[in-house]
């Protein structure tokens, strides 16, 4: 997508260690209108899928989230909470997560009321990098019995495993942008999806 | 707000000790045709007062606060960050909350880059209570010597201090919902803000 690639370029801040600075439009402040527009983008490679649900993970994939339910048609939005340590309920699903942004593990929790077998769901958040997180999230729909539609997300680290591993399994990944190499001193490369326009 | 405080009296659950469940809808599930319904109430509340930022707490106040900034001309939304401990940073405002419902003290972070004094700030959230949340986002704007238009809440819980104590202040709050009284037993009393529909 290149409005959101353009705005990583002029806006994104490289540090080192793979680590991509976007806080100034998608994790800190919020460009809301870029938001729809991506969302608007998603509803165009789901099309026809029949997704009833959008799920994602707090905090950063929830504006998202909403600015793209409102192109499916407003089908509710989940978010999966982040709890450190968690006392096994009945009433909910959890997965596993281990953060090597914050070299931390935690669980994700969604309630068994928000999900069940009838869903068609897509997983939307907002960077994908070793996958950790997304692989949490369709953990919890398959417990659920619901069927994963696919994972849109906004911006892939390509140069890290997740979306690799994710195309092997014949999950319909979409990223809107792809950065497949970054360094402070060449900049940002992205992966050409120049036919996705 | 009459189709908000009929959802929370056909999904929300009132549990013991002043707990109001509503996760089918506001803070887990949530409705976006709803949230933006809320946003356009909102934009109607506080129209012409030059709002050119929102701020809101994650992870519940940021879906509304989304849904709300296109009624305010995609502005930007900011979202405090919570952290149980922080090294304080220059390039960070920050105050601290503590939570009673979680019995937890934590700190909410703003970076100094997405607050400045040319600001006219309309506070967003899900829920007031105590009101020390709220408080805290102040407490950042104030550091940062912006404006304060106003708090914009989904739902107040009006048998607790937190909007008595903003309204003492002179401080501009628009609740959609205001419950004034709740028990298992008779249900939800919401109070009469018939003069705002």
């Amino acid at each position: 997508m290149e409005l959101l690639e353009e705005k990583i370029r002029t806006e994104g801040c490289v540090k080192g260690q793979g680590i991509l600075k976007v806080d100034s439009f998608l994790n800190h402040q919020l460009d809301v209108a870029l938001f729809e527009k991506m969302g608007k983008a998603f509803a165009k490679r789901f099309a026809g899928e029949g997704v009833n649900k959008i799920l994602t993970i707090e905090s950063s994939g929830i504006a998202i989230a909403t600015s793209t339910a409102r192109y499916f048609d407003y089908c509710p939005v989940v978010f999966g909470k982040k709890v450190v340590s968690l006392n096994l309920d009945n009433e909910i699903y959890s997965s596993d997560v281990y953060s090597y942004t914050k070299q931390q593990a935690y669980k994700i929790m969604v309630s068994k009321k928000y999900i069940n077998k009838n869903d068609r769901i897509l997983i939307i958040d907002d960077f994908l990098a070793n996958g950790k997180a997304v692989d949490a999230l369709i953990n919890v729909i398959n417990q659920a019995g619901a069927t994963l539609v696919g994972v849109g997300i906004a911006i892939e680290k390509g140069f890290q495993e997740g979306g690799a591993l994710l195309r092997q399994q014949g999950i319909a990944l979409e990223s809107l942008a792809i950065v497949d190499e970054m360094s402070v001193e060449k900049g940002i490369v992205f992966r050409d999806q120049s036919e996705k326009k």
